[in-house]
């Protein structure tokens, strides 16, 4: 039985089949959790994989149906994680993904360095501003703003629960994209894949897609761009499909 | 009067109306000059223009055709420089292009620093490998491998030469982004604008453009996408009217 609070609703997730909890006021996935759980590479037989940030859990979600693997989210606002809860029992899920109600930062105390072959995480963005420029909206503060967590946090994190070669993907806008990249070298995520997001032809990209391996070689590929609408605003069929399905 | 040594042709930059001389055994352009040319930034009216490991003078006598300002050309190879020496006169740009034979990494010392607007250079693009790997072309080898300067020298230089606020643009291959975008953050050419060059539509980029500037804040924009052929194989329009113009 689904128990919805508040301004919830029971979003669909058509391409993987799932439905998703979501709350206009505390948090609503983005395109970029879609692009960035297509982007990464994902095991499919097994393979422990692990989200940062998870939010209302969109990521495990879109994750569990690519892999058989066993799927961990970790989510600091309880509000949020209660949203993730939901959706997974609601889906039938709870055997496949665990949801963590923490701070990222314990996660490698808590969960053990070097233990997982995947990470995904689709952080806060925006530096944290003065404090009567922060959203008001708390929870959606805490989820844009390197409030909770920095991206170095993330990076430095991430890195402490990778195995050796295994993988890290992250999304972010691209004027952080040489923030993004120091510091992943830094913490020996070494840089492998890149790809950037265009919002249509002809303008300046507004989202990085990016996946470093774990004490990697240096060996930099730039994937051919995305696109997200045509010349007529409508959805490109990459888009398109990864949204509704083929 | 043109005096062609060996193999040497003269050739046609159609789009600029110039010509310049080519040889097959000792230096061609290839589109990487051509796309650089494009991609910087260039003052009309005047200013101080300095291109780095110039070859037969390619860029120099690209970017004559959209500046009035002075230009100036380096390169360490005497064969090469005489080419490009004899192009310039050929075309009539003695008074506005000045090519000098030397070192890269002796023009701060010789030219002074700080007298720049604008530095360009389209680097030997390969580290350098095992001796009996090399080119036994010795002018190819120079011209491609990081023989007598590395990317570091030409990242330090073009930085030691450039005003603040100056503009330094290069172009390399994809791989070497992280090196590239770390050693202009380290000597203080802070990356702005990024753009990648793709062989056609569905392939890894093969190329990519930076521009920074000289103690500018971090905000870099990366642009559209460019791309060399469409699926017929012919060049886009975008690359046919750099080489054809208009």
């Amino acid at each position: 039985m689904l128990n919805l609070k508040g301004d919830e609703r029971l979003d669909y997730l058509l391409a993987e089949k799932l439905r998703i909890i979501q709350s206009p006021s505390v948090f609503s996935f983005s395109l970029d959790a879609v692009l960035l759980a297509r982007f990464s590479y994902v095991p499919i037989q097994k393979g422990n994989l692990i989200d940062l940030c998870s939010g209302n859990g969109v990521i495990p979600l879109f994750l569990s149906s690519r892999t058989k693997g066993s799927i961990t989210g970790v989510e600091i606002q309880e509000r949020l994680h209660d949203m993730a809860v939901r959706s997974i029992e609601y889906n039938g899920l709870e055997d496949r993904i665990k949801m963590i109600h923490g701070d990222i930062k314990e996660m490698p105390t808590l969960l053990g360095h070097g233990k997982y072959d995947i990470v995904t995480c689709n952080p806060p963005y925006f530096l944290t501003p003065a404090k009567d420029q922060i959203n008001a909206n708390e929870h959606l503060a805490i989820a844009r703003h390197e409030i909770l967590c920095t991206l170095e946090d993330v990076v430095r994190v991430s890195s402490q629960l990778l195995k050796q070669g295994g993988k890290a993907a992250f999304v972010h806008r691209p004027g952080r994209l040489l923030d993004m990249v120091t510091l992943m070298r830094q913490y020996k995520l070494e840089p492998k894949r890149l790809q950037f997001v265009y919002p249509k032809q002809g303008k300046e990209a507004n989202m990085l897609l990016v996946e470093g391996v774990k004490q990697g070689s240096p060996d930099l590929k730039v994937l051919p761009p995305l696109y997200i609408y045509n010349k007529d605003h409508e959805y490109t069929p990459e888009i398109s499909e990864m949204l509704y399905g083929k």
